[in-house]
C-alpha cells in the first residue's frame, strides 16, 4: 500500500477541517445539495465522456494502483537470479514447481511460456503486449481522473451561478444576501478542494505507478528472456540491473 | 446505442433542475433571449470556423457515434473464423452468398475485394484508406464539439457583459439591480452548463468511439487479409485476438 | 465565396445587436474611445510581433481565403482526365492551347513545366515547393489571426482597468459609478466579441481552407505527374480519386 | 532597424496615454511603488529562473534582433554570385580581398574557411554549428521574454492583493476605499500592459527574426558550399533562390 | 553556488516586504493559519501525486542544483587535455593517481572504467546511462516544483473560499467585513507569491541546471572516449570544444 497517498489525503482533509474549525463551525461548510451538484454533475459528465466499461473499470484500476504492493527491484532480481540457477541446474521443467510460489500473474505468465518451450521472440511479444495493455488501462484511469479534476471545479462554478441567481432574485435583508452568497460559494469550494486535493494529484500518482510498473515488467521480460537463452545467473543479474540506478544496485547472489 | 451517454445527459439535467427547484422556481432560470445569445453566437462562430459541409455533416457523425451499435470483438472474430472455414472448404466465391447477410458496409467492402480476387496489398490499402476517412470524419466532429465547448462559455460571458452594462446604466432600486444581475448571469450559466455537461464530454465520447471503431476496422482488415492468404480458421482467430486483451479473449470455434 | 463565413459573421452581429436592442438602446454600447483602445492596442501589438511585410500580406491572404472559389474535386479530375486524353492523342504540345483556358495559376505552372518537357521529379519538386509556400503564407495568416484573438481580450481588460481606476478616483454619486463601470466594461465586451465572433473562428477557417487547398494542389501534382508519365485518362482518374472519400467519387469520363 | 516594432511600441503607448488623458489626468496612473512591485518582482523571478549569464546576454540579443539590419535575399544572392564569378576567374585566394568589404561575420567566417581550402563537409559542419548557436541564443531570449510576459501580470496580481488587503483593513470613508482600490488596481494594469504591449509581442518578433536569420544563414551556407565545389554563378543563384518564394525571386546577374 | 538564484529570492522578498511596509504594517500580512492552509495543502497534494521516495529526494536534488558548483567548460577541457597527455606519455595506469585529485564522481567513474581497460562502447554506454539517471532525477525535481507552482495558488483559492464563506455568514459591521475579506485574501496572496517568486522560477532554474550539467557530462564522455582511443591532447581539445560556442573557446594547452 502506498503510504504517501493515504497520509496525503488524510492530512489534507484534516488540515482543511482544522482551518475551518479555527474560524467557526464546520456546519456551515456542509451542504448536501451543493455536494450533489458538484459530485453528481461530475459523474454524469464522466459517463458521457467515457464508456460504461471504462467508468466501472476505473475503480479496480485505482484500487490496484493504490493498494497493490510495488515491485522491489532487488527482490525481483533475486527471484530471477534463482530461477536462472535452477534452469541451469535442473532444466526449464524444474521451474514449473517454483512458479507455484510466485504471486505476480505477469511473472507466472512469462515463466509458463518459458516452461512451455516458446521461442524468445514469442515470449518477448507476449509480455510486451501485456505491458501495453497494463499501460492502456492505467492511461484510461489517469485520463478519467484528470477529467474529474477539470469537471469538478466546472460544476462548482455552475452551482455557484445557480445560487447567485437565486440570491439576486430575492434580496430582502443583508443577512439573507450573505447567507445566500455563502451557500453559493460552497459548490466552488467543493469543486476546488476535490480537484486539487484528490483528483489531480491522484491522476499524477497513477502515472507514477504506471511508470514504475512498466519498469518492473520490462525487467521481468528481460530476465525471462535471458533465462530462455540459458544465460548464467550473473548475466541475468547484470541485464536486470541495467534498469536500476547504480546507487540502488544490490549485490544479489543465488540463494538456493 | 450507448447507454452511458443517454443516462449521463438525462441524469445531469435532472440533477441541475432538481438543484434549482430545491432553491426556488425554475422560471427564473428560463430566459429565451439569453439562450439565443449563447446558442446563436456559438452556432455563428461554428459556421465561420468550419465549412457548411462540415457543419451539416456533424449531425450525422454524432448520430452515428451515439446510436450505432459498437462492434463486439467476439462476434467479429466468430464471423471471420466462419468465413475462413467457408473459404477453405468451398473457395472464395462461396463467400459471396455469406456477404449478403453482413450488415457492416466496411466488412462487405473487404469481402467483395476478396471475392473479386484482389491482391492482399491492394485490399490492405483500400481498407486502410477507408479507416483513415472514418477517422478524419470523427476527428472533424470532435473538433467541432470541442470548439462548441470553448465557444459557448465565451458567448455566455459576452451575454453577461451586455446585461451588466444595461443594468449599470439603469440603477434605480436595489431590486432592479438584483434582477438585472440575475438575468445577466444566466448566459454565463447556460454557457458553462452546455460546455461541461454536453459539448466537452460528448467530444470525449466521440474520441473514444473513434478509437474503438478503428480497432474493429483494423481487426476486420487483418482477418480479411488472413483469409486472402488462405490461412486456417485457427490462424485467423489468433491474428484477430492479438488486438484484444487476454482477459477478454473467448475460445471461438467454427460454427458452420 | 464561402457562404458559411459571411452568414456566420452577419448573423452573429445581428444576433448581438438584437439582444442589445431587446434590453435598451444601442447607443450605450457604442463608445469610440473604447473601440480605439481595443482595436488600436491589438494592431500595435501585431505590428510588434510580426514584420511589416507579414502584417500587410495578411489582408491579401484573408481576402484570398474567403473569396477565392474552392476547388471542386470532380471538376479538377475532369480537367486532368481531358488533359491526359489530349496528351495521348496529340502530344504534350497540344496542351499549350488548353492551358490558356485555365484560371488556376498553380495548374498553369504545372502544365507549363509538362509542356516544357521537364522530368517528373523536377515537376514534383517545383509543385511541392509552391504548395509549401502556400502553406507558409496561410500559416502566417492563421498565426496573426490567432494572436489577434488573444490580444483583443487582453486590451479589452487593459481598457477596463483604465476605466475602473478613473471611476474609483471619482465616486460622487451611485449614478456616476454605474455609468463609469458600464463604460469600463465596454472594452472587455468589444475584446470578447471580436475575439470569439471574428478572429478565433476566422483563424480556424483559414486552417480549413489551407487544408483543402493543399489537398487540391496535391491532386493536381499527382495528375500532372501521371500525364508526364503518359498514363491513360483512366489511370489519371484513379490516382486523383485516391485523395477523395469513396462516397464523393464521381464517374468522370473524357469529355473532349 | 525594424520599423514595425518601433511604430508598434510608440503608437501603443501613445494610444493608451491618449485614452487615459481623454478621461482625466495622467497623474493618477503614475505610481512608482506599484511599478517597482511589477518590474522588480518580474526581474527577481527572471534571475531565479535563468542564470546570470543568460540574464545579461538577453539585452544584447534583443538589441541585435531589433536594430540589426535584416538580410535582403536579393543582395545576399548578388554577393554570392559575384564571389562565384571571382572564384572561377581568379581562384579562391582572390576572394580574400573581397572578404574585407563584407560586414556580416557569419559570411566572413564561411569565406575564410573557403579561402583556407577546407573541405565542403567541414565548412557545412562549421556553419551549421554557428547557425545552431545563433538559434540557441535567440531561443533563450525568446524564453526569457515569454517568461516576463507571464511573470509581469502575476506580480501585477500580487501587488493588487497587497493593496486590497491594506485597503480592507482601513475602511474609513467611501472616498478612501475608492482611492485604495484604484491604487491596488494599478499594478494589475501595469502587468497587463507590459505583458501585452511589450513582452509577449517582442518574444514573437524575436521568433520571427530568428526564423529569417536562419534562412539567410542557410542560404549563405548553401552558396559558400556551391562556390567550394566550383559551381558557376548561375548554379549558385539557382541553389540560393530555392529558399525564396517564386514571386520574390529577382534575376540576379554577375556585376563585377 | 548560483548567485542569481540567491539574489533573486532575497531581493524579491525584500521588495515585497518593502512594498507592504510603505503602505502600512507588516503584521496584517502575517497569518499562520492562512500559511498552513497554503503550504500544508500543497505538501499533502505533493505527497498524493508523487511517491515518498521522490518527495524526500527532491530536497537533495534542489540543494545539489543550487549549491553545487557549475562545471566550467575551460577547466573541464584543461583537465581532459592533461589526462590525454599523461595517458600518451605514461599509459592509462598512470591516470589512477590523477584520479584521486578529481572531485567530480562522474569523471572519476569514467576514468576508472578507462584505467580498468574497458572498451569505448561499454564506457560510452555506462556514462550515457549515468547521464540519463541524472536527467531523470532532475526531471522529477522539476515536475515536483512545477506541481507546487500550480498547487500553491489552488490552495490559496481554497483558503480564500473558506474565509469568504465564514465572513459572509457573520456580517455584523462593515469593519468586520473588511477584516474578514482581508484575511480571506491572504491565502491567495501567499499562494501567488510562493508560486511566482519561488516554485515556478526555481523549476525553470532546475531545468537550466540540468541542461548545463548534461552538456558537461557529454563533454566528459567525449573526452574520456577520445583518451581511450589514444587521441592526442589537441584532438581531445577539439572534440570537447565542439560543444562550446566559438566565442567562449579558450586556447587550452597541456599544463603538466
Amino acid at each position: 500500500m502506498d503510504i504517501a497517498t493515504v497520509v496525503g489525503v488524510l492530512a489534507g482533509f484534516a488540515l482543511i477541517i482544522g482551518a475551518i474549525l479555527s474560524g467557526g463551525s464546520l456546519k456551515i461548510f456542509v451542504n448536501v445539495p451543493s455536494l450533489l451538484i458538484v459530485v453528481g454533475g461530475m459523474l454524469c459528465s464522466v459517463l458521457i465522456h467515457f464508456s460504461l466499461g471504462q467508468f466501472l473499470a476505473i475503480f479496480a484500476v485505482i484500487k490496484n494502483a493504490f493498494f497493490h504492493k510495488a515491485h522491489s527491484p532487488v527482490i525481483l532480481i533475486q527471484q530471477m537470479v534463482n530461477f536462472a540457477a535452477i534452469n541451469r541446474r535442473d532444466g526449464a521443467l524444474a521451474l514449473e514447481q517454483e512458479m507455484r510460489k510466485v504471486d505476480d500473474p505477469f511473472l507466472v505468465k512469462g515463466l509458463q511460456a518459458l516452461v512451455d518451450g516458446q521461442e524468445e521472440d514469442d515470449i518477448r511479444a507476449l509480455m510486451g503486449m501485456e505491458t501495453e495493455y497494463m499501460q492502456a488501462r492505467h492511461g484510461d484511469g489517469k485520463k478519467i481522473l484528470e477529467f474529474m479534476g477539470a469537471s469538478a471545479p466546472a460544476f462548482g462554478m455552475v452551482g455557484t451561478l445557480i445560487g447567485l441567481v437565486q440570491m439576486l432574485q430575492n434580496m430582502s435583508s443583508p443577512d439573507d444576501i450573505g447567507q445566500g452568497m455563502a451557500t453559493a460559494l460552497l459548490t466552488t469550494f467543493y469543486g476546488a478542494l476535490l480537484a486539487n486535493l484528490v483528483f489531480i494529484p491522484m491522476a499524477g500518482k497513477l502515472g507514477q505507478y504506471s511508470k514504475s510498473e512498466t519498469l518492473a515488467m520490462e525487467m521481468i521480460t528481460e530476465g525471462v528472456c535471458a533465462i530462455v537463452r540459458g544465460d548464467s545467473p550473473t548475466v541475468v543479474r547484470e541485464k536486470m540491473q541495467a534498469f536500476v540506478s547504480a546507487s540502488k544496485r544490490a549485490d544479489v547472489k543465488v540463494t538456493i
